[in-house]
């Protein structure tokens, strides 16, 4: 999958949008997984998002560059695959080139014929055992995740009435859209890719309505797909600021879909999650954050989440880094 | 201007977004105003959309037609240019014609070295003096009409929680909008089109969430942009209904624009406007609307100022028929 | 067809893409032909594109520019319709207008109601007798032409591992594309336009990654379209670059549908084409190109190849300047 990247696709300051390239990154995952699930006869399928895990944005791509994504199936459980899809930026006319991304997706095959089937996935080959025991434990944590998150998803962001500079309630937004034609695959879901584009788009609204610069997607915590979105909703997605640190902002994004023509069902949250952001100068370097003001009880807990992702996360890093030393 | 209707022009019904054909009409009159502020040796200019009069959406326009938009310069003031468009939607199958709106915008040059300099447009010449003399009079109303309401824009929608059905809270809808290169003229500034189609998709969501069935535009009252929008900024675009009657729905809605990265300026009210919507069954025809529940002083009087507009509309359009009738 | 070219019509250095404008001559193709296979009584049908004869970039368009696309319908046989097509850039500013493109596209009508059945085309009348004979005669030239390609579809791009600068690995780009809503017609298959907008993307890149300058659409030879390509199918565009002159780039183009999802079909390939590209410094002039390195003896029979139609175009070319010097 190879794209030039168009005004379009990037902010003023010349960067593309994270969204854009996540979306990219989804429609790899979508047509490899979807050709391996349909490689055996046997009922036709779709591959359905189930999971994105925790994705580093390690490099901003810019306008007139072309995106290289390559995909590959590392792991297969008996209803899902593991999909690992990397992103490298070129520039064509130096030649440069940049690795900006690696993601693992885990999809789901559902039946053409009865979306709520859940179909057998053809089993890969292994070239060594241990990837296949590695594969596997990868798929025992990210099931235990996705079983987590389904439990703590009842949260909705209120609005506030003249919220003053840096408090939560000041820069949180929430767009709605609804569901069209080419947002959807050939069952008339949503396509991962463009939930998790208009989730970017939110949280860098929240980012710059914060701290008014030039804001990147630095990461994006793993994401659950729990529930399918049908074509016709209306989704509301909504973006609030939960911590920031010296030189980065956290923002807890939610998709609440609305079914309002012709269906009986209720309002439901279908996705969230944790989108870090950092602020930069117009020389491209991380500027200072304002400091997020938390008010009520429910923001402070937030902010110390917040926080503790952070500093897991940091930790986790240095760890990275120091194991890369010693090699 | 000819266009095929694709499936993202329309809703689930395959009927194409009253906003979809907003945006053609206006990119057709930009064009012809454009060149014609041009045609004369002196400063080159944009014509900029400063008013749509009231547009009625005749007859519905369904995926596979093609439109066929045609403008023509109808009046000249010194600062101002009166666009007619007229615009067919034509099913290339069987060859049918239908005439499915009549729209009449008003356009400004703008500098293209100083975007706050108004120029001079040359003048065109008429068939006959009555010709002129209608058209200085349409000049004249609608001079007075965007006065007024440029002073009555200082309302903001404020959320509700827990909505009952069928109250303005229940319905209400925002969304979020950041600028981007291709919403945006040479000048940088966001096309009258672009907004227009965003307060239609709003005020569709509202509507459909009011009634929960298929809805369609049925008229838009006139549009007055008195600020510009420029890229780059978020724009808000935020809808309620105000007025049911058996069988129509009258939503306002209103954009504000933030132009929240290296601007010293504070939110501002771009354009207000009054859409209205009919709700139809599957084979087409017009259903009974649900009454909209007022609670508020400000939601009464805004039903009863609906209404006015409405009993004014049918009133016009009743004694137009007879004019028709006796002719 | 009128449209006003945005950003991202067009490349960074503000060029309007060849692939977008082969996409609005195809819609105008695709919209007279349709009408006029329906213009009489019978089995309602849709116009699919089976040819593109070479078409020549006479001008560059560029961003704010409007395109004025007009089409005629100048032959027809029993079961096929021959357009021809005249692109316009204009400059509203200026008023200044140039022929882009003329461009000769054939199409035939397919019933709306059974894919694989094509349908009679009404007859047109011509002026004289003798347009009638040489409509005859390119109809005649066309179908030769399209059974002999139909048959060198064999060939495939093998990956290269650390090409050197200007070989053939170096350049070579491919890219993959979900065939969406958008993407079709009516019949649910791939507009002509859509896939020739991929092949001019594709193209365009290989050309960029040799020469790392600016670049622009030249030409591209005749393209016929064998196989449509459906709704929901997987494409894989893929370009090599054939030949290089002193200030041009050959560059071949497969374009392959994967129906992967519901169908029992292999992989086939759907089209193939030579674009011609050329490199522009900052000015706007031509650039020398870098010579194509051939290594296989594959690699050096397509340059020779492509030097023959090279020159064969250089020599028809200019015999045309001589009978215009003529005249």
């Amino acid at each position: 999958l190879v794209r030039i990247m168009r005004p379009d696709d990037a902010n003023i300051a010349g960067n593309v949008h994270g969204g854009t390239i996540l979306k990219m990154i989804e429609e790899a995952g979508a047509i490899i997984s979807t050709r391996h699930c349909n490689s055996q006869a046997g009922e036709p399928c779709v591959a359905a998002l189930a999971r994105v895990e925790r994705t580093d944005f390690l490099s901003p791509m810019c306008i007139g560059e072309v995106a290289n994504v390559s995909a590959e199936i590392t792991y297969t459980s008996r209803h899902s695959v593991e999909v690992q899809v990397n992103v490298m930026s070129e520039n064509i006319l130096t030649g440069a080139k940049k690795m900006t991304n690696k993601a693992t997706l885990w999809y789901v095959p559902l039946s053409l014929k009865n979306v709520n089937k859940v179909l057998e996935v053809p089993p890969i080959q292994y070239a060594r055992k241990e990837q296949e025991d590695e594969g596997k434990k990868r798929y025992e944590e990210q099931k235990l995740d996705r079983l987590e998150t389904k439990q703590r998803n009842g949260d909705v962001i209120l609005p506030v009435i003249n919220p003053e500079p840096h408090t939560v309630g000041y820069s949180q937004s929430s767009l709605i859209h609804l569901v069209g034609p080419s947002d959807c695959t050939l069952l008339g879901f949503v396509h991962g890719g463009v939930t998790m584009k208009l989730m970017d788009e939110v949280a860098g609204i929240v980012a710059a309505r914060h701290c008014k610069t030039n804001i990147v997607t630095a990461s994006v915590d793993a994401i659950n797909f729990h529930e399918k979105i049908k074509k016709g909703c209306v989704i509301t997605v909504s973006g609030r600021m939960t911590f920031t640190s010296n030189k980065s902002m956290e923002i807890e994004v939610f998709v609440d879909a609305d079914p309002f023509v012709d269906e009986p069902r209720e309002r439901y949250r279908a996705v969230s999650a944790f989108f870090t952001y950092v602020s930069l100068s117009k020389e491209g370097k991380p500027l200072p954050v304002p400091q997020l003001l938390t008010e009520t009880e429910d923001e402070k807990r937030r902010f110390e989440e917040g926080k503790g992702r952070y500093l897991q996360t940091k930790a986790k890093r240095q760890a990275q880094m120091q194991q890369a030393a010693q090699q």
